[in-house]
Order: C-alpha cells, then sequence, then structure tokens
C-alpha cells in the first residue's frame, strides 16, 4: 500500500473540503447567523489542520499506484470528508447528535437525500446550502473534482484513472477524451451548465433566489435534500415539472450530453441504455397514471405528480410532490421496482443503474441458450461494442455483492422492530442512494425513528450505494491488507 | 424437437399417474364418499385416454434425444401431469373453480403447498390424500420414478441423464453410481425408507393413520399440505417436534445418506453445504428465540416453536405450528430471508439452495479480488473439489433469472392492490416453494384471495421454482422452437 500517496491526495481533499465550506460560512455572516458561522468557522480551521498535517507528514510520496490503492484511496476519502463534512451539523448544534450528523451529511455527500431532521425549516441557510452542496459535490464526485482542478504534471496516469473508474458509477467507465484530466473537466463543465440552467428555470418560476439555489443543486446531484418540510409539493405546478425534467436529464449519462456537443446525435439516440431508461420512465408513468386515475382532481395533475413521482425514484432522487405512499400498491410495486433500478450509468444517480440491468439481462439470455447448446460461442454487445467476459463477471458480481448488503442490512435494521416494508424500503432507499421509502420511512416521514445501531448500518449502505461496493468491499477484505 | 420421444415419455408419465391415482379412490371407496370417488374414477379415465392417444401417436420415436429436448420434455410432463391431474378436486365439485383446482395441484407437485383452501378439513379423505401425494411424487421428481421403474434397455443414457439433470434442484447433479436408472433408484429408496420412518414416529405420537400419512408424505416432499385447518399447531410438543427433526432431514442432500450408507461418515461431516445449513438453522433458532422471548409461556415451548418455523422455512416445507407473522419483525426478518435461501441442493427442499449461495458467495469473493489483481489465476472450490467456470456462470444466471422472474411477478401480482409485503412474500413463497407468506398470505390465510390472473402468475412461479427456471424459460425462448 502506498499510503503515502493516499495520504497526500486525502490532504487535497480536505483542504478541497475546507475551501467548499466558504461559501456556508458568507451565507451565515450575510444571515448573522452566529451560531451557524462560528460553526463552520470551526470545522474549515479543523479541517485545515488535518488537512495540514496529512500533507506534512506524507508530501514525499512514491508515485508508483495500483488498482487497488485507487480503490481503497477512494473509499478512506469518502469517510475523511463525511467525518470532518458533518462538523458544521454537530458544532452549531443544529444537529445535536454526532451521529445523527454524520448520517445527514453521509447521506448529502452520497446524494441519497434520507434525512434524520423532523423540521428542515428551522434550520439556518447557511446549513440549508451546506446540505444542498454536499449532493452537488457528491453526484459527480469529489475525487473527479480534484482532478479536474489539478494541473497535468501533478499526478501519475495510472493514479487519476484508478481514481476516476473506483469513483464513476455504472460498470464500465468510457474516456471522453484520452487524457483523464480532460475527461473529468469536461465532465464538470457539462455538470455546471445543466445545474446553471436548471437555477435559471427556476428562478423563471419565481422560486425564491436561495431556494432556487439549493434545489438545483439538490437536483443536479439527484440528491432530494429540500429546503422545505413538504420537500416540492408546496411549489407550482411549474416548478414541479422544472423538476421533473432536470432530474430526468441528471439521470442520463453525462458522456451522451458530450456526444450531442461534439454532433455525433445518431449515437445518442441508438444508445441502448438511454433506450430502456425513457422506455421504462414512459410505461411506468402510463401504467402508474392509469392506476391513481380518481385520486387527484384533474389528468393534468394525475400526470404531473406520476412523472415527477417516477422522475424522482428512477434517477434516485428523492424529492416528492404528493405522499406516494398512499398510492395502491401497483404504483407502489412500479415504484420500488425503479428504487431497484436506478439511472444511467455515468449520471449523477444511483441504483444497479439501467447499463447494468442490460448487461445482467444480455448474458442471462446468452447464458441460458448456452445451456441447450454448450459449445455455441456467443459474445454479449451493448450498442454494438462487444462486452468482455470480464465486464459480464464483474457485472454479475456486483449483482451477488448487492444481494448479500441488502440482506444484511435489512436483517440488522430489523432488530429495531418496525414492519418489513420500512425495513427493507429503508435499506433499499438508502443503498440505491434515493432518499424516502415507504411507510415509517415514507415520503412525509424521516430516518430519525431508527437506533444508532441501523443509523450506522445505513451510513455503510449508503457509502457502498455510492462508491458501487467494491471500494467498500475492499476496505474489510483481508487480501487488501495483506499484500505490500 | 424429437416431439415423438417426448410423446411417448409424457404417455409413460400419466399412464403412472393414473396408477397412483388408484389407492385415492379405494379411499374414497372405503370412506363411502361416492361423489369424490366417482371423480376420481373419470379422472383416471380421462388420465388414461389422453396417455393412451399419445402412446399410440408416439409409439414409434427416434431414440436421438438434446439437452434441449430434455429440457422441455420436463417443462410439458409437469404442465401435463397438473392439468390433469386437477381433475378429481374439480369434478367432484370439492374446489368448484377449474384454476382454483390447479392452483392446488400445482401447489402439491411443486411441493409448495399454498393452498386456496379456507376449510381444509372440509376435504373428503380422498381429496387430502391426493393432496398429501402430490407433495411426495412432487418432491423427489415423477420423473425420476418413471425412470427407476423402467428398465435398462428402455430408455438411452443421454435421455434418461438429461431429464434426472433438468429435475433435479441444485446446480449439479452429481451421480451415486455410474447408472442414471440406478442412481434414481437409491434415491427413491432413501426417500421411501425415510418417509416410512417419519410415519412411524407420528404414529409413536399417536398421531391417527390417515394424519400420519398425510403428514409424512407432506413432509417428505417439504410440501406443506396438512390436513387440519391449523396445520400442526393443534398436535402434541412430541408430534411437532418429530416434524422438525424430519423436516430438516429431507432438507439435506440426498447423497448424503448414500454416503452414510457407505460408511463415508467423514465426507458428509466435511461437506460445507451440509455445515451451512446446519449452521444457519443453528443461528437462526438462536436469534429468533432470543428475540421472542416473553411471546411464549415457558423458554421450551419459545424454542420449540423457533425450531419448527426455522425448519419449516428453510425446508421450504410451510408447516406451522403458530402464526409467526404476529412474530416481532426481526424474527420475520430472519424468516423473510430464509425463504430466500432455501434447503441443501439434491434433497427435496426449494429456494435458492444452501449449495447455490455457497457458490454464489465464494465466486463473489474470488471476483473481488481479481478486480484488484485482474492477472490472478483463482479456481472456486467446493468440499476440496474445482468448480468450472461453466456452472459458476450457470449459477450467476441463476441468480439474475431469480430476480427478474420475482420481479415481474411482483408487478403483475401487485395489480390486485394487497400490501407490498402480501405481495413479495406470496411471490417468494410460490416461488420458492414455501407455501405462507405474511401479512395477507401468513400462516393461518390462504391464497384464494388473489384474482384469477394473479393465481396464473402464481402457479408459473411454482413451476419455474421447482423446476429451477431454464425448463420454463426454455419453453418461452424463441431459439428452443427454431433449431429443427
Amino acid at each position: 500500500m502506498n499510503y503515502k500517496m493516499m495520504g497526500k491526495f486525502l490532504s487535497q481533499i480536505l483542504f478541497l473540503e475546507a475551501g467548499l465550506m466558504l461559501p456556508a460560512l458568507f451565507i451565515c455572516i450575510a444571515e448573522q447567523t452566529k451560531k451557524a458561522g462560528a460553526a463552520f468557522a470551526a470545522s474549515i480551521g479543523i479541517t485545515v489542520a488535518v488537512a495540514l498535517a496529512l500533507y506534512i507528514i506524507c508530501r514525499k510520496a512514491e508515485k508508483r499506484f495500483y488498482a487497488r490503492e485507487g480503490m481503497v484511496c477512494v473509499g478512506i476519502c469518502w469517510m475523511a470528508m463525511s467525518i470532518l463534512g458533518c462538523l458544521p451539523f454537530f458544532l452549531s448544534g443544529e444537529i445535536p447528535n454526532y451521529l445523527d450528523a454524520l448520517f445527514e451529511i453521509v447521506s448529502g455527500f452520497t446524494t441519497t437525500g434520507a434525512t434524520i431532521l423532523k423540521d428542515v425549516e428551522a434550520m439556518s441557510d447557511g446549513m440549508l446550502y451546506w446540505r444542498s452542496f454536499s449532493h452537488w459535490l457528491g453526484g459527480m464526485g469529489v475525487l473527479v473534482f480534484v482532478l479536474a482542478l489539478s494541473s497535468s504534471k501533478e499526478q501519475g496516469g495510472g493514479f487519476t484513472m484508478h481514481l476516476l473508474r473506483a469513483e464513476s458509477p455504472g460498470p464500465d467507465v468510457g474516456k471522453l477524451v484520452p487524457k483523464m484530466r480532460t475527461t473529468a473537466r469536461i465532465l464538470y463543465m457539462i455538470y455546471i451548465l445543466l445545474t446553471v440552467l436548471n437555477f435559471m428555470f427556476l428562478m423563471l418560476g419565481d422560486m425564491p433566489f436561495f431556494e432556487s439555489v439549493c434545489t438545483a443543486l439538490g437536483t443536479a446531484g439527484t440528491g432530494g435534500f429540500g429546503v422545505k418540510n413538504d420537500s416540492i409539493a408546496g411549489y407550482s405546478p411549474y416548478l414541479q415539472n422544472v423538476c421533473t425534467v432536470f432530474m430526468l436529464l441528471f439521470g442520463i449519462n453525462f458522456s451522451c450530453y458530450y456526444m450531442l456537443l461534439i454532433r455525433q446525435v445518431a449515437a445518442v439516440l441508438k444508445d441502448e441504455e438511454i433506450r430502456l431508461y425513457i422506455g421504462v420512465v414512459l410505461a411506468s408513468v402510463t401504467l402508474i397514471v392509469l392506476n391513481i386515475r380518481g385520486c387527484y382532481d384533474t389528468l393534468s395533475e394525475t400526470i404531473r405528480h406520476a412523472f415527477f413521482q417516477v422522475a424522482s425514484i428512477i434517477t434516485t432522487t428523492g424529492f416528492a410532490t404528493t405522499d406516494f405512499d398512499l398510492w395502491p400498491s401497483f404504483s407502489k410495486g412500479i415504484l420500488f421496482v425503479l428504487m431497484i433500478l436506478g439511472a444511467c450509468a455515468g449520471s449523477t444517480g444511483g441504483g444497479l443503474k439501467c447499463g447494468r440491468a442490460l448487461l445482467l439481462f444480455k448474458s442471462m439470455k446468452r447464458n441460458t441458450r448456452r445451456v441447450l447448446n454448450p459449445k455455441r460461442v456467443e459474445v454479449v454487445r451493448l450498442n454494438g461494442r462487444m462486452i468482455s467476459e470480464k465486464v459480464l463477471e464483474t457485472t454479475n458480481t456486483y449483482l451477488v455483492a448487492y444481494g448479500v448488503i441488502v440482506i444484511l442490512s435489512f436483517l440488522l435494521v430489523s432488530v429495531d422492530g418496525f414492519s418489513l416494508t420500512t425495513n427493507l424500503s429503508a435499506v433499499l432507499a438508502c443503498f440505491n442512494n434515493i432518499g424516502p421509502g415507504f411507510e415509517s420511512v415514507g415520503p412525509t416521514c424521516n430516518f430519525s425513528i431508527f437506533s444508532g445501531f441501523s443509523k450506522v448500518v445505513l451510513i455503510i449502505d449508503m457509502l457502498a450505494g455510492r462508491l458501487e461496493i467494491f471500494p467498500m468491499l475492499l476496505l474489510v477484505s483481508r487480501s487488501t491488507w495483506r499484500h505490500r
């Protein structure tokens, strides 16, 4: 293990985090919320001190860096960021319990949006901004951000590649351009552009400035933290529709936007994952509209709520305009399945990902044919490209690991004694980075009901879900620490 | 497709089925239940007529037979058996709806034990016997039974091998002895012996003769149809414990009993699947006892109920001594996971199977290490033997198909509008051949609540679960019917 290299990189991450807390501090100063401001100042101080200490210790690092170290590094960075990132909540006393504060910030960074807060509106603006900003930062990836900022000389190629691969969602990372750093920059440029567009459309609908900023940040990261107790329900239909459209846009593979920018429109239109994603959204909305007709006054209201909720769940955002826990069970069943499916690979959304589901389904079909005809040679293709057996194997392994983690977490959380649906949907909502589940963790409820033990389990689930299991699995694997 | 060979074999199956209805007919005559007797006589007549017609048409069959045809043949045989096997229920009017009768017999043959009957005790003895006997026949496999009865000259080696492989539960079929027919005979000898032992132990506890027969047949097949409305709850603690022990015994891989017979005790003790199975049972019982303490008067009663329910669910039998739907949610959570896990491969139990879970877990661990170190060559071993990549691939494919079927069925069943837990547990209980689920399909309820459409879905699930997916998947696959 190249601990020094990891430590050096971690120090960069923490410097960045401290810097990113500054806007929240300015908000506190502007709003004259002294306690919150002091908490941010103290948190920035502590974070800088830790980063500085790490930098001094790890300054002289070797350049050699392997995939294993990339994975472990990502896991450690995310944990360190969370441990320090929740300090403002805790130090200000706005979330008096440290574990709750940690839950909240992990939920933020992992773009889950599950909250332990009973009254969001009681929080100071600085805290609300930091909550929403954590979604934005976690959505595209903190490490990717650092790579985008870094100069080309600074890091070796293997280092950046391994980190990007470990942090990016989806079964396979495609480089947009030969240089990893340029890829990271393009991704962030698209991300910022879409976020600004989202913000502008919200402003056009007369949403207040601060709320527009926070909502745009939360939508971009497909996070789900809102600034209102009723999430998005209190806003006008126009604003709700803007959210629907942008949630869906942030659930699409960002490389598609790059393709559009370089005018490869045909490739995007033929993309099998996008087609599956759009098909599932349209089919789900249609079925839900048929199922919940009569629940709302007009057809347009029904369609609006159905579209919003489908977009919110499939992109794993977790905003709500209505209490979908009151919908009939067929509609709830569809949302339950969408919770597992998730958005496109390479987007800011979580879940299993449409691309991975396609690979699993295609390899299932191929292998079933092989049962009949064992000597048959047949490759699995996605968008015309051959998928290597290695990727298929990893995807299948992912599914097994997914199942094992969900089952174990479900059992552990069950100790608290809530209903089966509550427990299962809480685990799925956290692991797939969605936010709300059903029954006691439904859209009008929150996660404060759980014991400290269950919160720790759910925190681990959120991290494992966001980092796509392997970095977390490697952190607890003996073989990771055995080798030198 | 060698349709004639398949037809010829199917005619044998149906002749056998007609013959196996005779004892039920005799019971009806002895009990002087005329309507039921007439129904059995008519059913036997119809079944023999169909079998005869098939035999005449398909008499001159070619011997060539491929794996594909074996799989398809198994699927067709099970469906034909069910379509004719439910006639007694329907013709006697004891189950007035044909679809309900079909549900009941499929539930019997697949050893599920889910019933649509509100009042089991209202059935005539002939029908009760036929219900319980269907479990026994389906448990070890009808086709295996025919193979065991057939003379050695009659069938080609490929034919028997393909059939046995398609019908036997578990990821891999081990031949006990070089000859397939002898293997089938040994398996049935062990099966009969254990069933008789079970019957004797029940008789020793003063259970009436007829009830002992039915309970032993239902236990042996890990089915779960009882002859009382309260399942096993009304019997003495001794009888309940006898059921617990025999359920667990029938959940063990039958090749282990053969190993014990030829005195290879060490191999059985070291068997990783058995160890997992026993470990899971003991751990589950311990945790449940700790969780439900206080629900019953004495510790011994608590242990008895916990042991019974764990054995009943992990072996996918589905008997009940208590309404476990009233237990705290941690205990229900454990049972929920056991529903998915299931018993050992090569037993009469259903579910994913412990052996398959072991393979999935081991290949997951291996593949995670490979993510770190792609060039590393490492094989997966079970009981010291190397497992081929082909078997691992099929096992992973099985998991994907399992997930796809559960999710699709869950969505389809949701249309009826019952709770999420009801729908999910109903699908899992049918697909894993268990019987009772939770909430509206809990141990004190039944499946009559569902619509005809949902019953069809659940019938397909039961068959797909018992035949381990692939035969059913191949029946609906285009490529099966394309080739000549």
